[in-house]
């Protein structure tokens, strides 16, 4: 089984870790083999609206060049809190695209009456909430934010750890929070420090978003054709779109 | 007044239909002239997700055009049922964007105690009810479709009018509404024969987010820069991304 | 094109305030002219269910005493935070009417994520949640309120600004607040120093509600007659109901 | 322990059958006297938001009548589907208040997983919903009318049970109703035959509202004093204000 | 009229305070009488999910038991914060069955715009939230704890009484709290003391569900056995299960 | 990796089939084992309330004794549509507990923006129900019945294809249904004919909460013990209570 991870904006180095996140969980469901990739053309972090439109036509684009491949993507999985393009990706693949918020979302369900979302910057606390808001969660679901803009990530995750901490424990003692939910990609270097100080659970949703998709694949079901998702033609080719400016630059 | 009304397909005849009816409108609310635009680039037409993603491009390069105008406009309108790109145009955007959906409801809200959306392909029904959840108004609205593409109304939206009050009368039996949202930019002929054979208020969104985005401007309200929608930089330029697509082909 | 802002409570003052509020957003509307009006009979101030009962009897006899002008009105605005009384004047007048309340939440909506409404007196929190409910925005927007009586605006809005500041700021930090909604009619002086302080929108209904009533006259819409707001035969006219009164006193 | 229903339009036949209807359920609670009673001043039925803006003002006419008894009520019942003035009621008066229809929206809750409302007039059903949303019960209520004007009650129930069973089996087949709450004050000789004929509860609301009433009066507990219901000073004399209204006729 | 007050976990002093207590409000209800009983099996209090199962067999056992009696109940109580087993025990007795839970919702809701539920072990917060989703009143009522396990209740609950007004505090600053449900069978002492410091409502959930439940049955209402609570057949009886348990231990 | 399904009821034959199916999707995620089981004691299907007590005694007795096994599992599935007992399973489970109900729609979400469950005996519906509420997915699920017994699939699930094709055929007309939930635990063979003849993903629970177990198991993540479902001690013992029950029969 192939899963492509896909890292919604231009960071090689987050690509990375989110591969290495992805992998270890891979290894422990069968021959899982997971493929971690970024666009060539974007943004550098994807922390409002606008850099969520120019990260959707990189995930077109890998969506794309995926199906030039010879052994194509069995599912893939956005590797960006608030879920990224994911409707328009649904479109896109002819096979299961998961979210990593999404995915994160079941998991903590599955595992506490209550949880807490602990995102980046501030401002991206409306992209997790859209997510509360698709996925029904409000009612046991609030969602927080330590204020670091997602570059910082670049560098060294386990340095935030004081931040994070301070604020899931901030979720347990208001918000009633029984488990956490990492609200970003990259941060799977957070779990085990976290889950020993906190003593619950700590969700990474790449992780989520590869069992996800991986169970998804297992049951042999696909994206439904008949109707939101439909096929869609005409539209115009991304990769056509981010070769032609590259060109011209 | 300038408010820049911003069909996000490609479709001439449709801007034609969508600023003609934003200026009849826009007569009435004393100095406010209405330029009506589409992008150069995108899809014919904005019936799925996909091409949602790209039909947002297109509308932030005609924000981004918007900026090198001598006169630039007071407020944006999209002229899309759905709200296309919505929150990426407010952060792109330094003076207010109204989608022309939401203004609708509002609208709606203010006249009736329930009501429908009569919306053209079914499988956009999932766009318009992201607009209701957005807007909170799904205690009093239900969403309903004639299952056109918005196609058939390069031709002659006035042909549709049995279509669009079949399905208007089940709102009335089956969803008991008060008054009529028509779910698509390039419809307002039918307003007027539907309100009289209907006896209830038939609601454009393009004349409704003229009248909101006039409103905003009055009371020289701007989008809040706070948070969610603060101002984005290093993002790509859509127009240099179209122009070089262009240059290409 | 006239707009009749009524006060609902029978204090001159702050309908002169009210209407002088009404005139500058109306100004920048082309040839909107604003009558304020206050009912001759009810309570100096509403703040309680007990007196929208009989601000309502108010608003009713404003009216109907607008049928006996030669120049009508074209849309009624309720200057009342609350909406007191805005579905029994739905039914008595033949133009649309528009609550200052739901016409800020809209504005508001339309330029920010989440917002907070801050009224004056603790009590009234539940007349501002009915308006909350009745929108849908309840996942947008917290209300608040400084803890004041409505009578301390007849002196000097502007000496409680600091309260109002205080109240907005918690509202950002505990709320994520990116604009205030005022929640009284009256304190329009507040909103550009407000704004200035708290850098985002801070919105006044009188003048959101000025602005959506010419925006329903534009688009040449009235209230739906379908069902909820029908016409209403035979019941009592609150002009004779009033002068009876006066008379008798 | 004596409870005043008020049936707050001025027809005196359905004030009996309320009557009736309510001492049936009080003598089976003890020592529990029913007076019933409507105001001297108002509308012959209650169907719109403009009718219950006048009932509210007959509903504090014999509240405060009762403050001159020398014998006064432990508690108010206000016979009316949709609670006109209710929150109104609960400032005025020193002792518990309740709606009948929220009263029946409890007894329902308490004996079906769903249930569903038969009101008359089919513009009543918003005044339904607003007392469904109040108590939250929306995701176990439907409200249906059978669209009768309320008036039909004066002469015969008893005649109309036809349609109701019509809508009561259509609210069994279409909205899985477990129990069928009367929508409207004077049905109760309804409830026997249709309980026969539908096996499941039928709930009169005056029913429930007599015993709900008596229960808050056992358990002496009176409304809440502390914020949205605390005492009014100063508002209008109902009782002089339909005295002088008496007098100038 | 009989009411069997069910106490579902197997401490008999704690079955004697809620008899007394349920005792106290039905002596003002006519001739009810209130026989209140624990089962022999079981748990010791009832604070998780799983001593929740355990009580529900119990609760079984109850039922099962006042079948074989010669005067049998005419409603049941469930005095247990959570309702436990509600639903089951609809379905065992032919007779109303009320929980306490619930039940003190609706008074609450009848007094107060906003309320509080002040509970007694952090981990049941869950168990109130379930039946707040179920009546549907999350939009007023928050749940609080103060920390404490059931059994303290054994002793002495009149030495928890500060931290009980320390919570009911919070929840009046917090939540807006107009009046407070204690979150607990076998607090009853609590409420005199309570109202007095605090000015407004407290709710036993004892006495509330002792007076719905009587309220049922003057109504002559039965549970509804159209679908959700039908009768079932075939099932192990919880008497034999107990009995055969006690003889082989 | 070992993952027990739990059918709560005592039919054999319903668990061979869940079983197999359970096989069928672990067999494509690596070394996944599946132990099928049901308890020795309790109903033979669960289709009420009542029935839901006994089977959650039976769950219990069924992971009482895994503890005594050599090899534990490393999570449970709870193989019933409602997810009967799953609270009280996590409580006693050290390892993840997944209800096949919450993981079906939990793959439904990630396929589809509508879906429909379709459970077999009406009275469920309310079940199905009480799942969709905690998961939040009531803005996009409709439940529906084919009103069949659950025992009519021991003998042959695939002659019932028919009815379920016809429900699901009204939940696509008439819910917008874009997926479907097969609302019973022993239906695996209808996925196949049924996605044929629908064209879109029809989902099995148990196929889905074995994926979602192994996800958690991979992930290595446990339930959170740090409230609601924190450790219990000093409960009975399912195994005691159920061989008592056998000696004495």
């Amino acid at each position: 089984m192939r899963i492509v991870v896909i890292n919604p904006n231009t960071s090689g180095p987050i690509t990375d870790t989110i591969t290495t996140a992805a992998r270890s969980v891979a290894d422990r469901l069968g021959d899982v083999s997971i493929i971690g990739v970024n666009p060539s053309f974007g943004v550098a972090s994807v922390e409002s609206h606008l850099e969520e439109a120019w990260a959707t036509i990189g995930i077109l684009q890998v969506i794309e060049a995926d199906l030039l491949e010879t052994s194509r993507a069995d599912a893939f999985v956005i590797a960006c809190f608030g879920d990224t393009g994911l409707d328009a990706a649904r479109e896109a693949a002819s096979v299961p695209v998961v979210g990593m918020s999404e995915a994160a979302l079941y998991a903590a369900a599955s595992l506490a009456h209550r949880f807490s979302i602990v995102t980046m910057p501030t401002r991206t606390i409306a992209q997790s909430e859209r997510v509360v808001e698709r996925t029904g969660l409000r009612h046991r679901c609030n969602v927080r934010a330590v204020g670091l803009p997602v570059a910082s990530l670049e560098h060294d995750a386990a340095s935030q750890l004081g931040l994070f901490l301070d604020e899931a424990n901030k979720a347990i003692a208001e918000d009633g929070a029984e488990a956490i939910i990492l609200g970003c990609a990259g941060l799977a270097e957070l779990v085990e420090p976290m889950q020993e100080s906190l003593g619950m659970p700590v969700i990474d949703g790449v992780a989520a978003g590869v069992t996800l998709a991986a169970g998804l694949v297992a049951q042999r079901l696909a994206t439904s054709r008949a109707s939101s998702y439909g096929t869609v033609n005409g539209a115009p080719s991304a990769i056509e779109f981010v070769q032609s400016q590259e060109v011209t630059r």
